[in-house]
Protein backbone atom coordinates (compact mmCIF):
# COMPACT_ATOMS: atom_id res chain seq x y z
CA UNK A 1 0.00 0.00 0.00
CA UNK A 2 1.49 3.51 -0.92
CA UNK A 3 1.53 5.20 2.46
CA UNK A 4 0.97 9.37 2.56
CA UNK A 5 3.55 11.43 4.06
CA UNK A 6 3.87 10.68 8.03
CA UNK A 7 4.75 13.24 11.00
CA UNK A 8 4.82 11.85 14.65
CA UNK A 9 4.61 14.32 17.23
CA UNK A 10 6.17 12.75 20.26
CA UNK A 11 8.86 13.16 23.43
CA UNK A 12 11.56 11.29 24.20
CA UNK A 13 10.66 10.87 27.78
CA UNK A 14 6.88 9.72 27.16
CA UNK A 15 6.37 5.64 26.62
CA UNK A 16 3.35 6.29 25.15
CA UNK A 17 4.97 7.94 22.07
CA UNK A 18 8.22 5.00 21.68
CA UNK A 19 5.02 2.42 21.20
CA UNK A 20 4.36 4.45 17.94
CA UNK A 21 7.97 5.03 16.66
CA UNK A 22 8.26 1.27 17.58
CA UNK A 23 6.07 0.18 15.39
CA UNK A 24 7.18 2.83 12.28
CA UNK A 25 10.62 1.67 12.46
CA UNK A 26 9.62 -1.53 12.21
CA UNK A 27 7.14 -1.27 9.51
CA UNK A 28 10.34 0.73 7.96
CA UNK A 29 8.00 3.08 7.11
CA UNK A 30 9.25 6.53 6.51
CA UNK A 31 8.73 9.42 8.70
CA UNK A 32 9.36 12.95 9.98
CA UNK A 33 9.47 13.23 13.90
CA UNK A 34 9.06 16.61 15.83
CA UNK A 35 9.79 16.32 19.45
CA UNK A 36 7.64 18.12 21.66
CA UNK A 37 8.79 20.26 24.83
CA UNK A 38 6.13 18.78 27.26
CA UNK A 39 6.87 21.85 29.97
CA UNK A 40 6.78 24.46 27.38
CA UNK A 41 4.59 22.95 24.62
CA UNK A 42 3.94 25.15 21.73
CA UNK A 43 1.52 27.42 21.22
CA UNK A 44 0.35 25.60 17.68
CA UNK A 45 0.51 21.96 19.14
CA UNK A 46 -2.82 22.16 20.79
CA UNK A 47 -4.52 23.69 18.15
CA UNK A 48 -3.30 22.15 15.08
CA UNK A 49 -2.71 18.95 16.22
CA UNK A 50 -4.26 17.27 19.15
CA UNK A 51 -6.62 19.45 20.93
CA UNK A 52 -5.83 17.07 24.02
CA UNK A 53 -2.52 18.51 23.96
CA UNK A 54 -1.10 15.11 24.23
CA UNK A 55 1.74 13.31 22.77
CA UNK A 56 1.90 10.94 20.92
CA UNK A 57 0.24 12.67 17.64
CA UNK A 58 0.29 11.41 14.37
CA UNK A 59 -0.62 13.71 11.03
CA UNK A 60 -1.14 11.87 8.58
CA UNK A 61 -1.11 12.73 4.30
CA UNK A 62 -1.67 16.35 3.22
CA UNK A 63 1.32 18.28 1.54
CA UNK A 64 4.78 17.62 3.27
CA UNK A 65 5.42 20.75 5.46
CA UNK A 66 7.69 21.59 7.89
CA UNK A 67 6.34 19.52 11.38
CA UNK A 68 6.16 22.56 13.07
CA UNK A 69 3.86 24.45 10.75
CA UNK A 70 1.20 21.23 10.66
CA UNK A 71 -1.13 21.26 7.21
CA UNK A 72 -4.60 21.88 7.94
CA UNK A 73 -4.79 19.40 4.90
CA UNK A 74 -3.23 16.49 7.04
CA UNK A 75 -5.68 14.14 9.36
CA UNK A 76 -4.81 14.22 12.91
CA UNK A 77 -4.98 11.23 14.80
CA UNK A 78 -4.21 10.48 18.58
CA UNK A 79 -4.07 7.99 20.78
CA UNK A 80 -0.77 5.22 20.94
CA UNK A 81 -3.18 1.77 21.11
CA UNK A 82 -4.94 3.68 18.22
CA UNK A 83 -1.55 4.65 16.25
CA UNK A 84 -0.43 1.29 16.87
CA UNK A 85 -3.19 -0.40 15.11
CA UNK A 86 -2.91 2.63 12.00
CA UNK A 87 0.60 1.94 11.07
CA UNK A 88 -0.25 -2.16 11.21
CA UNK A 89 -2.98 -1.27 8.86
CA UNK A 90 -1.05 0.91 7.04
CA UNK A 91 1.34 -1.51 6.48
CA UNK A 92 -0.45 -5.07 6.18
CA UNK A 93 2.52 -6.84 4.97
CA UNK A 94 4.58 -5.90 7.89
CA UNK A 95 5.07 -8.31 10.56
CA UNK A 96 3.93 -5.82 12.85
CA UNK A 97 0.55 -7.78 13.67
CA UNK A 98 -0.45 -11.29 12.71
CA UNK A 99 -2.98 -11.86 10.32
CA UNK A 100 -5.08 -14.40 11.85
CA UNK A 101 -8.04 -13.51 13.35
CA UNK A 102 -7.48 -15.32 16.51
CA UNK A 103 -3.80 -14.23 17.10
CA UNK A 104 -5.36 -10.58 16.40
CA UNK A 105 -7.63 -10.76 18.76
CA UNK A 106 -5.03 -12.48 21.76
CA UNK A 107 -2.89 -9.30 20.27
CA UNK A 108 -5.46 -6.97 21.52
CA UNK A 109 -6.28 -9.60 25.05
CA UNK A 110 -2.85 -9.02 25.76
CA UNK A 111 -2.58 -5.11 25.28
CA UNK A 112 -6.12 -5.01 27.50
CA UNK A 113 -4.48 -6.45 29.99
CA UNK A 114 -0.86 -4.29 29.84
CA UNK A 115 -3.80 -1.26 29.74
CA UNK A 116 -6.06 -2.95 32.35
CA UNK A 117 -3.58 -4.77 35.02
CA UNK A 118 -0.30 -3.54 34.10
CA UNK A 119 -0.63 -0.13 34.26
CA UNK A 120 -2.63 0.83 37.11
CA UNK A 121 0.10 0.18 39.35
CA UNK A 122 3.11 0.84 37.41
CA UNK A 123 3.69 4.37 39.02
CA UNK A 124 2.66 3.70 42.18
CA UNK A 125 6.51 2.84 44.05
CA UNK A 126 8.20 5.57 41.71
CA UNK A 127 6.46 8.55 41.73
CA UNK A 128 4.00 7.58 45.42
CA UNK A 129 6.50 5.77 47.29
CA UNK A 130 3.22 2.70 47.20
CA UNK A 131 4.18 -0.85 48.23
CA UNK A 132 5.79 -2.48 45.52
CA UNK A 133 3.26 -5.76 45.76
CA UNK A 134 0.67 -4.64 43.49
CA UNK A 135 3.32 -3.59 40.51
CA UNK A 136 4.95 -7.07 41.48
CA UNK A 137 1.04 -9.14 41.47
CA UNK A 138 0.86 -6.63 38.18
CA UNK A 139 3.69 -8.17 36.24
CA UNK A 140 2.97 -11.45 37.25
CA UNK A 141 -0.15 -11.37 35.69
CA UNK A 142 1.18 -10.30 32.69
CA UNK A 143 3.76 -12.65 32.52
CA UNK A 144 0.85 -15.34 33.21
CA UNK A 145 0.22 -14.58 29.48
CA UNK A 146 3.46 -14.82 27.77
CA UNK A 147 3.95 -18.36 25.97
CA UNK A 148 6.57 -20.99 27.55
CA UNK A 149 7.45 -22.01 23.48
CA UNK A 150 7.23 -18.43 22.09
CA UNK A 151 9.89 -15.70 21.99
CA UNK A 152 6.95 -12.97 22.15
CA UNK A 153 4.04 -12.51 23.87
CA UNK A 154 2.50 -13.62 21.02
CA UNK A 155 4.58 -15.40 18.66
CA UNK A 156 8.13 -15.54 17.48
CA UNK A 157 7.41 -12.32 15.74
CA UNK A 158 7.96 -9.18 17.47
CA UNK A 159 4.17 -7.64 17.10
CA UNK A 160 2.06 -4.82 18.80
CA UNK A 161 1.75 -6.37 21.72
CA UNK A 162 5.49 -6.54 22.56
CA UNK A 163 5.44 -2.70 21.70
CA UNK A 164 2.38 -1.62 23.90
CA UNK A 165 4.70 -2.92 27.14
CA UNK A 166 8.25 -2.60 25.93
CA UNK A 167 8.41 1.19 27.19
CA UNK A 168 7.38 0.43 30.52
CA UNK A 169 9.83 -1.89 31.17
CA UNK A 170 12.23 -0.26 29.66
CA UNK A 171 11.34 2.69 31.74
CA UNK A 172 11.50 0.08 35.00
CA UNK A 173 14.76 -0.64 34.12
CA UNK A 174 16.09 2.80 34.49
CA UNK A 175 14.63 3.63 37.94
CA UNK A 176 15.27 0.40 39.36
CA UNK A 177 18.86 0.22 38.23
CA UNK A 178 19.54 3.92 39.00
CA UNK A 179 17.75 3.47 42.23
CA UNK A 180 15.63 6.92 41.26
CA UNK A 181 12.30 7.17 42.72
CA UNK A 182 10.14 8.48 45.66
CA UNK A 183 10.32 5.26 47.58
CA UNK A 184 13.30 5.16 50.11
CA UNK A 185 17.14 5.55 49.07
CA UNK A 186 18.07 1.12 48.08
CA UNK A 187 14.70 -0.05 47.61
CA UNK A 188 15.06 0.26 43.84
CA UNK A 189 17.85 -1.36 43.97
CA UNK A 190 16.52 -4.64 45.76
CA UNK A 191 13.50 -3.97 43.19
CA UNK A 192 15.71 -4.42 40.24
CA UNK A 193 17.32 -7.64 42.01
CA UNK A 194 14.36 -9.29 43.23
CA UNK A 195 13.07 -8.73 39.31
CA UNK A 196 16.20 -9.27 37.01
CA UNK A 197 18.13 -12.07 39.14
CA UNK A 198 14.97 -14.12 41.54
CA UNK A 199 12.94 -16.81 40.53
CA UNK A 200 9.55 -15.23 40.09
CA UNK A 201 9.96 -13.15 36.99
CA UNK A 202 12.52 -15.31 35.33
CA UNK A 203 10.14 -16.07 32.30
CA UNK A 204 9.72 -12.33 31.98
CA UNK A 205 13.05 -11.45 31.99
CA UNK A 206 13.61 -13.61 29.43
CA UNK A 207 10.83 -11.90 27.18
CA UNK A 208 12.61 -8.41 28.05
CA UNK A 209 16.10 -9.49 26.99
CA UNK A 210 14.09 -10.84 23.75
CA UNK A 211 12.66 -7.20 23.61
CA UNK A 212 15.45 -5.52 24.45
CA UNK A 213 18.13 -7.14 21.30
CA UNK A 214 15.54 -5.51 18.59
CA UNK A 215 16.64 -2.53 17.00
CA UNK A 216 13.45 -1.05 17.31
CA UNK A 217 13.66 -1.02 20.56
CA UNK A 218 17.32 0.16 20.81
CA UNK A 219 16.74 2.89 17.85
CA UNK A 220 13.89 4.57 20.07
CA UNK A 221 15.15 4.42 23.52
CA UNK A 222 17.73 6.85 25.44
CA UNK A 223 18.41 4.90 28.88
CA UNK A 224 20.96 7.74 29.59
CA UNK A 225 18.39 10.99 28.76
CA UNK A 226 15.74 8.88 30.85
CA UNK A 227 17.82 8.43 33.94
CA UNK A 228 18.40 12.24 34.09
CA UNK A 229 15.24 13.33 33.56
CA UNK A 230 13.53 10.41 36.00
CA UNK A 231 16.36 11.30 38.47
CA UNK A 232 15.52 15.46 37.89
CA UNK A 233 12.40 14.45 38.60
CA UNK A 234 11.94 11.95 41.56
CA UNK A 235 15.08 12.94 43.51
CA UNK A 236 13.49 16.36 44.78
CA UNK A 237 10.39 14.24 45.45
CA UNK A 238 11.82 11.60 47.45
CA UNK A 239 13.46 14.67 49.57
CA UNK A 240 10.17 15.88 49.93
CA UNK A 241 8.77 12.84 51.41
CA UNK A 242 11.31 12.10 53.75
CA UNK A 243 11.46 15.29 55.30
CA UNK A 244 7.49 15.12 55.73
CA UNK A 245 7.77 11.70 56.99
CA UNK A 246 10.84 12.86 59.52
CA UNK A 247 8.37 16.03 60.22
CA UNK A 248 5.34 14.04 61.13
CA UNK A 249 7.41 11.34 63.28
CA UNK A 250 8.63 14.71 65.34
CA UNK A 251 5.29 15.83 65.58
CA UNK A 252 4.25 11.81 66.74
CA UNK A 253 6.54 12.03 69.21
CA UNK A 254 6.44 15.73 71.09
CA UNK A 255 3.39 14.31 73.63
CA UNK A 256 5.47 12.14 75.29
CA UNK A 257 8.26 14.73 75.61
CA UNK A 258 10.44 12.69 73.06
CA UNK A 259 12.43 14.36 69.95
CA UNK A 260 13.14 12.75 66.77
CA UNK A 261 16.42 12.93 67.67
CA UNK A 262 16.74 11.17 71.15
CA UNK B 1 -13.08 -16.41 4.81
CA UNK B 2 -14.38 -19.43 6.04
CA UNK B 3 -15.15 -19.56 9.25
CA UNK B 4 -15.58 -21.98 12.04
CA UNK B 5 -18.16 -22.58 14.70
CA UNK B 6 -18.99 -19.64 17.06
CA UNK B 7 -20.27 -19.88 20.50
CA UNK B 8 -21.61 -16.66 22.38
CA UNK B 9 -21.75 -17.21 26.11
CA UNK B 10 -23.42 -13.96 26.92
CA UNK B 11 -26.33 -12.06 29.20
CA UNK B 12 -29.70 -10.44 28.22
CA UNK B 13 -28.80 -8.05 31.03
CA UNK B 14 -24.78 -7.48 29.52
CA UNK B 15 -24.28 -4.47 27.60
CA UNK B 16 -21.11 -5.77 26.63
CA UNK B 17 -22.56 -8.93 25.55
CA UNK B 18 -25.19 -6.82 23.13
CA UNK B 19 -22.14 -5.35 21.69
CA UNK B 20 -20.97 -8.43 20.29
CA UNK B 21 -24.27 -9.95 19.53
CA UNK B 22 -24.65 -7.13 17.21
CA UNK B 23 -21.62 -7.27 15.08
CA UNK B 24 -22.32 -11.05 14.84
CA UNK B 25 -25.80 -10.30 13.80
CA UNK B 26 -24.64 -7.61 11.02
CA UNK B 27 -22.05 -9.59 9.82
CA UNK B 28 -24.82 -12.21 9.13
CA UNK B 29 -22.36 -15.27 11.17
CA UNK B 30 -24.05 -18.80 11.83
CA UNK B 31 -23.38 -18.65 15.92
CA UNK B 32 -24.93 -20.62 18.81
CA UNK B 33 -25.57 -18.50 21.95
CA UNK B 34 -25.63 -19.26 25.58
CA UNK B 35 -27.50 -17.26 28.07
CA UNK B 36 -25.25 -17.45 31.13
CA UNK B 37 -27.33 -16.73 34.72
CA UNK B 38 -24.90 -14.50 36.08
CA UNK B 39 -26.89 -14.83 39.49
CA UNK B 40 -25.89 -18.31 39.26
CA UNK B 41 -23.03 -19.21 36.55
CA UNK B 42 -22.51 -22.69 35.55
CA UNK B 43 -19.58 -24.07 37.15
CA UNK B 44 -17.97 -25.29 34.02
CA UNK B 45 -18.42 -21.60 32.75
CA UNK B 46 -15.06 -20.05 34.56
CA UNK B 47 -13.28 -23.91 34.33
CA UNK B 48 -14.07 -24.18 30.68
CA UNK B 49 -14.66 -20.86 28.98
CA UNK B 50 -13.67 -17.97 31.21
CA UNK B 51 -11.03 -17.84 33.50
CA UNK B 52 -12.34 -14.29 34.84
CA UNK B 53 -15.62 -15.90 34.73
CA UNK B 54 -17.32 -12.90 32.97
CA UNK B 55 -19.34 -12.16 29.98
CA UNK B 56 -19.35 -11.98 26.78
CA UNK B 57 -16.78 -15.08 25.57
CA UNK B 58 -16.80 -16.61 22.66
CA UNK B 59 -15.61 -20.21 21.65
CA UNK B 60 -14.24 -20.56 18.09
CA UNK B 61 -13.48 -23.72 16.11
CA UNK B 62 -13.28 -26.98 17.64
CA UNK B 63 -15.94 -29.65 16.94
CA UNK B 64 -19.59 -28.66 17.09
CA UNK B 65 -20.95 -29.46 21.25
CA UNK B 66 -23.76 -28.70 23.05
CA UNK B 67 -22.54 -24.82 24.34
CA UNK B 68 -22.84 -26.50 28.12
CA UNK B 69 -20.31 -28.50 27.12
CA UNK B 70 -17.50 -26.72 25.77
CA UNK B 71 -14.56 -28.43 23.96
CA UNK B 72 -11.56 -28.33 24.88
CA UNK B 73 -10.11 -27.78 21.32
CA UNK B 74 -11.75 -24.20 20.38
CA UNK B 75 -10.23 -21.25 20.94
CA UNK B 76 -11.57 -19.52 23.91
CA UNK B 77 -11.90 -15.57 23.03
CA UNK B 78 -12.67 -12.66 25.42
CA UNK B 79 -13.22 -8.85 26.24
CA UNK B 80 -16.04 -7.57 24.06
CA UNK B 81 -13.88 -5.10 22.13
CA UNK B 82 -11.54 -7.65 21.41
CA UNK B 83 -14.45 -9.57 20.12
CA UNK B 84 -15.94 -6.84 18.24
CA UNK B 85 -12.34 -6.57 16.14
CA UNK B 86 -12.74 -10.49 16.18
CA UNK B 87 -15.94 -10.33 14.15
CA UNK B 88 -14.69 -7.57 12.09
CA UNK B 89 -11.28 -10.11 11.51
CA UNK B 90 -13.59 -12.77 10.99
CA UNK B 91 -15.68 -11.27 8.36
CA UNK B 92 -13.44 -8.91 6.77
CA UNK B 93 -16.07 -8.45 3.22
CA UNK B 94 -19.38 -6.90 6.04
CA UNK B 95 -19.59 -3.65 6.41
CA UNK B 96 -19.36 -3.72 10.15
CA UNK B 97 -15.75 -2.00 10.05
CA UNK B 98 -14.03 0.18 7.43
CA UNK B 99 -11.33 -1.13 5.33
CA UNK B 100 -9.88 2.52 4.87
CA UNK B 101 -6.72 2.81 7.62
CA UNK B 102 -7.76 6.36 8.32
CA UNK B 103 -11.71 5.78 9.46
CA UNK B 104 -10.54 2.26 11.14
CA UNK B 105 -8.43 4.41 13.59
CA UNK B 106 -11.23 6.84 13.85
CA UNK B 107 -13.47 4.32 14.53
CA UNK B 108 -10.81 3.15 17.41
CA UNK B 109 -10.62 6.66 18.99
CA UNK B 110 -14.34 7.32 18.92
CA UNK B 111 -14.40 3.57 20.80
CA UNK B 112 -11.75 4.90 23.34
CA UNK B 113 -14.08 7.79 23.86
CA UNK B 114 -16.79 5.64 24.94
CA UNK B 115 -14.30 3.34 27.34
CA UNK B 116 -12.54 6.32 28.81
CA UNK B 117 -14.76 9.45 28.89
CA UNK B 118 -18.63 7.84 28.67
CA UNK B 119 -18.32 4.61 30.68
CA UNK B 120 -16.99 5.98 33.93
CA UNK B 121 -19.85 8.44 34.76
CA UNK B 122 -22.56 6.15 33.05
CA UNK B 123 -24.01 3.97 36.38
CA UNK B 124 -23.53 7.03 38.56
CA UNK B 125 -27.10 8.47 38.75
CA UNK B 126 -28.52 4.78 38.36
CA UNK B 127 -26.64 2.96 40.75
CA UNK B 128 -25.40 6.02 43.25
CA UNK B 129 -27.52 8.57 43.28
CA UNK B 130 -24.96 10.63 42.07
CA UNK B 131 -25.56 13.86 40.14
CA UNK B 132 -26.60 14.15 36.31
CA UNK B 133 -24.07 16.43 35.81
CA UNK B 134 -20.91 14.41 35.02
CA UNK B 135 -22.78 12.37 33.03
CA UNK B 136 -24.33 14.85 30.49
CA UNK B 137 -21.05 16.07 29.89
CA UNK B 138 -19.62 12.41 28.95
CA UNK B 139 -22.93 12.32 26.63
CA UNK B 140 -21.85 15.52 25.03
CA UNK B 141 -18.08 15.12 25.00
CA UNK B 142 -19.25 11.91 22.47
CA UNK B 143 -21.81 14.07 20.60
CA UNK B 144 -18.96 16.33 19.44
CA UNK B 145 -17.43 13.04 17.89
CA UNK B 146 -20.41 12.48 16.09
CA UNK B 147 -19.78 14.27 12.72
CA UNK B 148 -23.03 16.46 11.30
CA UNK B 149 -23.30 14.86 7.58
CA UNK B 150 -23.04 11.45 8.65
CA UNK B 151 -25.33 9.47 9.80
CA UNK B 152 -23.24 7.09 12.40
CA UNK B 153 -20.22 7.83 14.38
CA UNK B 154 -17.96 7.58 11.60
CA UNK B 155 -19.79 7.25 8.42
CA UNK B 156 -22.95 6.41 7.36
CA UNK B 157 -22.71 2.54 7.52
CA UNK B 158 -23.02 1.12 10.72
CA UNK B 159 -20.09 -0.09 12.35
CA UNK B 160 -18.01 -1.56 15.32
CA UNK B 161 -18.08 2.38 16.94
CA UNK B 162 -21.65 2.48 17.25
CA UNK B 163 -22.09 -1.02 18.32
CA UNK B 164 -19.39 -0.07 21.23
CA UNK B 165 -22.09 2.71 22.68
CA UNK B 166 -25.61 1.58 21.07
CA UNK B 167 -26.33 -1.14 24.22
CA UNK B 168 -25.50 1.74 26.63
CA UNK B 169 -27.90 4.14 25.24
CA UNK B 170 -30.81 0.89 24.86
CA UNK B 171 -30.27 0.70 29.08
CA UNK B 172 -30.00 4.39 29.47
CA UNK B 173 -33.20 4.67 27.52
CA UNK B 174 -34.74 1.88 29.82
CA UNK B 175 -33.95 3.38 32.97
CA UNK B 176 -34.60 7.05 32.52
CA UNK B 177 -38.28 6.53 31.01
CA UNK B 178 -38.95 4.00 33.91
CA UNK B 179 -37.96 6.32 36.13
CA UNK B 180 -35.95 3.32 37.79
CA UNK B 181 -32.11 4.54 39.53
CA UNK B 182 -31.14 5.31 42.95
CA UNK B 183 -31.92 8.63 42.61
CA UNK B 184 -35.33 10.32 44.10
CA UNK B 185 -38.66 9.21 42.15
CA UNK B 186 -39.24 11.96 39.34
CA UNK B 187 -35.42 12.48 38.18
CA UNK B 188 -35.06 9.30 35.53
CA UNK B 189 -37.94 11.46 33.60
CA UNK B 190 -36.86 14.44 34.49
CA UNK B 191 -33.47 13.35 32.62
CA UNK B 192 -35.04 11.56 29.31
CA UNK B 193 -36.93 14.95 28.86
CA UNK B 194 -33.59 16.81 29.11
CA UNK B 195 -31.66 14.17 26.53
CA UNK B 196 -34.94 13.23 24.39
CA UNK B 197 -36.46 16.26 24.06
CA UNK B 198 -34.40 19.20 24.95
CA UNK B 199 -32.09 21.43 23.04
CA UNK B 200 -28.40 20.04 24.17
CA UNK B 201 -28.53 16.53 22.95
CA UNK B 202 -30.15 16.63 19.20
CA UNK B 203 -27.46 14.89 17.51
CA UNK B 204 -27.04 12.57 20.16
CA UNK B 205 -30.81 11.83 19.76
CA UNK B 206 -30.94 11.49 15.83
CA UNK B 207 -28.09 9.40 16.17
CA UNK B 208 -29.69 7.06 18.35
CA UNK B 209 -32.60 7.27 16.42
CA UNK B 210 -30.62 5.54 13.43
CA UNK B 211 -29.75 2.90 16.05
CA UNK B 212 -32.45 2.29 17.13
CA UNK B 213 -33.53 1.47 13.62
CA UNK B 214 -31.03 -1.54 12.50
CA UNK B 215 -32.23 -4.84 12.71
CA UNK B 216 -29.21 -5.98 14.64
CA UNK B 217 -30.32 -3.31 17.78
CA UNK B 218 -34.35 -4.53 17.88
CA UNK B 219 -33.16 -8.49 17.98
CA UNK B 220 -30.71 -7.99 20.26
CA UNK B 221 -32.39 -5.86 22.81
CA UNK B 222 -35.38 -6.84 25.46
CA UNK B 223 -36.63 -4.12 27.01
CA UNK B 224 -39.42 -5.45 28.96
CA UNK B 225 -36.71 -7.62 30.40
CA UNK B 226 -33.96 -5.10 31.19
CA UNK B 227 -37.28 -2.76 32.34
CA UNK B 228 -38.21 -5.40 34.96
CA UNK B 229 -34.27 -6.37 35.56
CA UNK B 230 -33.69 -3.04 36.89
CA UNK B 231 -36.11 -2.26 38.40
CA UNK B 232 -36.12 -5.62 40.66
CA UNK B 233 -32.26 -4.66 41.01
CA UNK B 234 -32.52 -1.03 41.82
CA UNK B 235 -36.04 -0.05 43.11
CA UNK B 236 -35.10 -2.02 46.85
CA UNK B 237 -31.48 0.24 46.28
CA UNK B 238 -33.60 3.94 46.14
CA UNK B 239 -35.97 2.76 49.26
CA UNK B 240 -32.66 2.28 50.91
CA UNK B 241 -30.92 4.99 50.32
CA UNK B 242 -34.09 7.21 51.39
CA UNK B 243 -34.50 5.08 54.39
CA UNK B 244 -30.53 6.46 55.07
CA UNK B 245 -31.01 9.73 54.12
CA UNK B 246 -34.36 10.13 56.13
CA UNK B 247 -32.36 8.07 59.46
CA UNK B 248 -29.13 11.05 58.82
CA UNK B 249 -32.16 13.49 58.83
CA UNK B 250 -33.84 12.33 62.00
CA UNK B 251 -30.56 12.19 63.28
CA UNK B 252 -29.34 15.45 62.58
CA UNK B 253 -32.34 16.88 63.88
CA UNK B 254 -32.30 15.23 67.32
CA UNK B 255 -29.99 17.74 69.24
CA UNK B 256 -32.28 20.47 68.51
CA UNK B 257 -35.31 18.55 69.88
CA UNK B 258 -36.95 18.77 66.58
CA UNK B 259 -38.01 15.41 64.96
CA UNK B 260 -38.12 13.92 61.16
CA UNK B 261 -42.05 14.74 61.59
CA UNK B 262 -42.27 17.54 63.51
Amino acid sequence: MATEQITLYGAKICPFTQRVEMALYEAKAGYSRFEVDLVNKPEWFARDVNPASKVPAIAYGGPQTSPDQPSPLSTKLTESLVLLEFVADLYPNSSIFPTDPILRAKSRFFIDAVTTRFLPPYMGPIAHAKSFEPFWDALDSIQRLLPEDKVFAISDEFTVADMAIAPFLGRMEVWMKNDIGAYPKGEGLKAAEYFFNGERFKRFVRYFDAIKARESYKHTIDMEYLRNAYAARFEPLRAKLQEAAAAANANATTPTGKTASS
